[in-house]
C-alpha cells in the first residue's frame, strides 16, 4: 500500500490555540482509501521549519498533504517553503490572481492588496482551485512523492480534498480500498455496544468503535473483494445483534446519514410535518432539522419555551400543572408536546423539558434530568432521562434523544 | 526560550479513528509557561519510527513530551523506542510493578500477567508514578533535552503533566512565560482586519491572525516582562484601528468571550430580557443563547417560525406584507422583530429571516440574502446582508450578524 503523511501548519495549531481536526479527518479518509498513513506532523510559522519538513515527508512518503499557511498574510509561508524545499521560485499565477479577483467580485467587493500574495505559487506546480475560499492550493511532484496543500480552514480544506486532490489520488495511485461500512447508533454506550456485539471474529473484517457524541459507530472495513453477499450477511448480522440503536448503515446501499437526516428522509417520503417545544435544548432541535436543505417542506415551527409563562401562553401547558409537578415533569414534557403539535396543526410534536445545569439541580431532579415526549395523532411517548456530564453534553444528549424518539416511532420501533 | 516538541503515538491516532486532544492541550500550556512550541508529531506502533522521531526530538528542542504507547499491550512500544534510542536496555523497576499491583489491589481484582510490560522501564530513568491508570510514565535526560513520556488516555496523561511534569518542569527550566491578548472581532473579513490595522512594528509583540468561523482573531503574544501600560497602550491603540467589530479582548482584566456571552452579560447586567424569531437561522440564535449557563434570567423564548402561516400566527406578521413584499424582505424582518419583542414582554425582540439555499433563491433575492432586526423600545435596526458560502456557512453568519446587531445596540454603536 502506498504510505502517505501529513503537515499540517501555523503557529495557531502547534501553540494549541486550535485542536487540529484535519489531520484526523484526512488520515481517516486517506486511510479508506487505501492508503497507510505513517505520520503527522505540525509546525508553527518558521520558514526553515516547514521546509525541512517537507522535504523530509517528500523523501519518506509516496504522498503528502499540508494544510494551512496559505492565507494573505506575512505568517502565510508554505508556497515560500515548498519554493525553498524543491528549487522552484514562486511565480505569479495569472488564472489563480483571475479567480480570487472574481471571488471577491462575486460579493460586491473589491479584492484587498494583500490577497495578490495568495495568487505566487511555486514553478511548475499544479494550480487546485479553491471555489471555497481565497487561498488557491497546488501540488508538485518531487523525489517520486505527490505533495498536494491546501488552506487549512476545515470547510474549505474538505471541499479542496474532495473536489480537487481526491481526482489526482485517483489518478496517481493505483488504490485497492476495502469496503468501509458504518453502522451509526445512539442511545447507547461503547462498552454496552461491545456487549452486545460479543465475539466477532471474521477473518476479511477489522471492527472498530468510534464515539462521536452523540453518536457510537461501529466501522467493519472488509478487505478489497470480499463478496457483496458476503459483506451483507455480515452487517445483517452486526445489525440483529446492536438491535434498534442502530439508525444508519454506511457504506452499503442504503442512504445512512445523520439522526437528523433520517427522521427528514422519513417524514418527507410520508409526507408528514413536524413541530417542536423546546426548554432545556434551547433551539437544538429546531436547528438540527432546520439544518437540513428542504426542511421546509416538514418543518413547520419551533418554541423555544425558556419560561414558565411561554409555556403557559405558547403552548397551552397548565399553570396548575407547572404548580404541582413542575416544569420538568413528564406532565409538563407531555403538555408541551401535545400543545405544540395542535397550536402548529402537525403530524407530531415533540416537547423537551430538563436541567442542563450547572444549577438548577436538586435532589429529586438533579441537574441532567430531562424528559422528553414525543405526540402522534394517536398518543404521547415520554421518555425519561438521567444525563451525565456538563451542560454542552446534556443539550447535546437530549437533544439526540428527543430525535431518536421520534426515529424510533417512525420506524415503529415504539 | 527553551523550545519543546510534542509526540503522540498509536495506530488510531494516526489513522484517524481519534482526534488528537492531547498535542493541542499540552501545547497550550507549555507555550503559556513559556516554551515555544516548535513543532508535533504523530505516528503509529511502529518501533524504528517511534525510536527515530524520539531521537530528531532530542536532538532539536530543549523539551520532549511523549504521550500514548505505554499500554500493556504488544503494539505498545514506546519504552523500547527509547531503550533502543538511547541505549538504555529496559529493566523491571519493582516500584513500579508494586504500584500497578496496587492500583488492581484496590479495586478488588488480580493483576492480569500482560500488565507485568508496563513495569519494564529503561535503565536510569525516573520513573513517574500514575496514580490514575496502570501505566507508570519516566523521564530521561538526552542530548540536552528533558524527555518524558506518559499514559495517552487523556484524563491520565493530564493528570501526569499537573502533578508528575510540571514539577520537573519549573525545576529544570528557566521559565518566563510573555502574555497573550486576544482581540474578537465579527463582520470582518481576516484581510479587512489586516488592512485596518496596517503596519504593525512593535519589537515586544508577536502578532498573529486566527480564523474560527464566525469570528476573526488577532493574536498578541507579548515578550515576558512587558510594562502592564505598554501592554494597555498597545492594546488601545489596536482596539481603535479595528473599531467597532472588535467585540471582546482577552489575556486583559476584561472578561472577554463569545458574542453571545458577551450579549448575555450585558443584557444580565441592565436587567434585559431578549426574544427571538427566527426563520432562515432556524434556531441557532436560541441554541447560542441557551448554550450560556444562566441564560434564563434574561433569555425569554425564541420562536423558530419557518412556514409563513407561523409567521402570521405566532409573531403577527401581516399577511398582505407577506404577500407583496415576500418572507425575505425588511418590512417582514421589522415585523418579526417586533412581533416577538411585544407577544413575549421583552426589552429586545430580534428577527431573522432569510435563504440558506441551496435552493430557494432567485435572481433578485439570491441564496445567501439574509436580514436581520432588532427591535429595541424605541426602534427598529435592520441590516441587509449578502453572505458567501453554502447552506452551513450562510446559517452561521446570519446567527453571528443577529447576535452582533444586538451587541452594536448595548454598546450604542448603532
Amino acid at each position: 500500500m502506498p504510505t502517505a503523511e501529513i503537515l499540517s501548519q501555523g503557529d495557531e495549531v502547534v501553540t494549541g490555540q486550535t485542536v487540529d481536526t484535519n489531520a484526523a479527518w484526512l488520515a481517516e479518509r486517506l486511510t479508506d482509501l487505501g492508503f497507510t498513513v505513517i505520520r503527522h506532523t505540525t509546525v508553527g510559522d518558521v520558514l526553515t521549519d516547514i521546509r525541512d519538513i517537507i522535504r523530509d515527508a517528500a523523501a519518506r512518503a509516496d504522498l503528502v498533504i499540508g494544510t494551512g499557511g496559505l492565507g494573505p498574510t506575512e505568517d502565510d509561508l508554505t508556497a515560500r517553503a515548498v519554493a525553498e524545499a524543491f528549487d522552484r521560485p514562486l511565480v505569479l499565477d495569472e488564472q489563480a490572481l483571475a479567480h480570487i479577483e472574481a471571488l471577491y467580485t462575486r460579493f460586491g467587493r473589491r479584492m484587498p492588496a494583500v490577497n495578490r500574495k495568495q495568487a505566487w505559487l511555486p514553478t511548475g506546480c499544479q494550480r487546485l482551485d479553491n471555489d471555497w475560499g481565497t487561498a488557491p492550493g497546488f501540488a508538485v511532484e518531487e523525489q517520486g512523492a505527490l505533495l498536494a496543500f491546501v488552506a487549512g480552514v476545515p470547510r474549505e480544506m474538505r471541499n479542496l480534498y474532495e473536489q480537487r486532490i481526491l481526482p489526482l489520488l485517483r489518478a496517481r495511485f493505483d488504490l485497492a480500498p476495502g469496503r468501509l461500512v458504518t453502522l451509526r447508533t445512539t442511545g447507547v454506550g461503547e462498552s454496552d455496544l461491545q456487549e452486545r456485539i460479543g465475539a466477532f471474529e471474521e477473518p476479511e473484517v477489522v471492527l472498530g468503535f468510534r464515539s462521536i457524541l452523540p453518536e457510537n459507530h461501529v466501522k467493519l472495513r472488509f478487505d478489497a473483494g470480499t463478496p457483496k453477499a458476503r459483506v451483507h450477511a455480515i452487517v445483517d448480522d452486526l445489525a440483529e445483534r446492536i438491535g434498534s440503536a442502530l439508525f444508519a448503515i454506511e457504506g452499503l446501499d442504503t442512504p445512512g446519514g445523520s439522526l437528523a437526516q433520517v427522521v427528514a428522509r422519513a417524514l418527507a417520503d410520508r409526507g408528514e410535518t413536524l413541530a417542536v417545544a423546546e426548554s432545556c435544548t434551547g433551539g437544538r432541535v429546531a436547528a438540527a432539522c432546520t439544518a437540513i436543505p428542504g426542511a421546509s417542506t416538514w418543518f413547520v415551527e419551533g418554541l423555544v419555551t425558556y419560561a414558565n409563562e411561554a409555556k403557559v401562553r405558547l403552548l397551552g401547558v397548565r399553570p396548575e400543572t407547572l404548580a404541582e409537578h413542575g416544569a420538568v415533569s413528564p406532565e409538563v414534557c407531555a403538555q408541551m408536546a401535545r400543545g405544540v403539535r395542535e397550536h402548529a396543526g402537525t403530524t407530531y410534536g415533540l416537547g423537551i423539558t430538563g436541567i442542563a445545569g450547572p444549577s438548577g439541580g436538586s435532589e429529586q431532579k438533579p441537574v441532567g434530568t430531562v424528559h422528553v415526549g414525543l405526540a402522534t395523532p394517536s398518543t404521547v411517548h415520554h421518555r425519561k432521562l438521567r444525563l451525565p456530564g456538563d451542560r454542552e453534553r446534556i443539550q447535546t444528549l437530549s437533544t439526540a434523544a428527543a430525535l431518536d424518539l421520534l426515529r424510533r416511532s417512525l420506524q415503529n420501533l415504539l
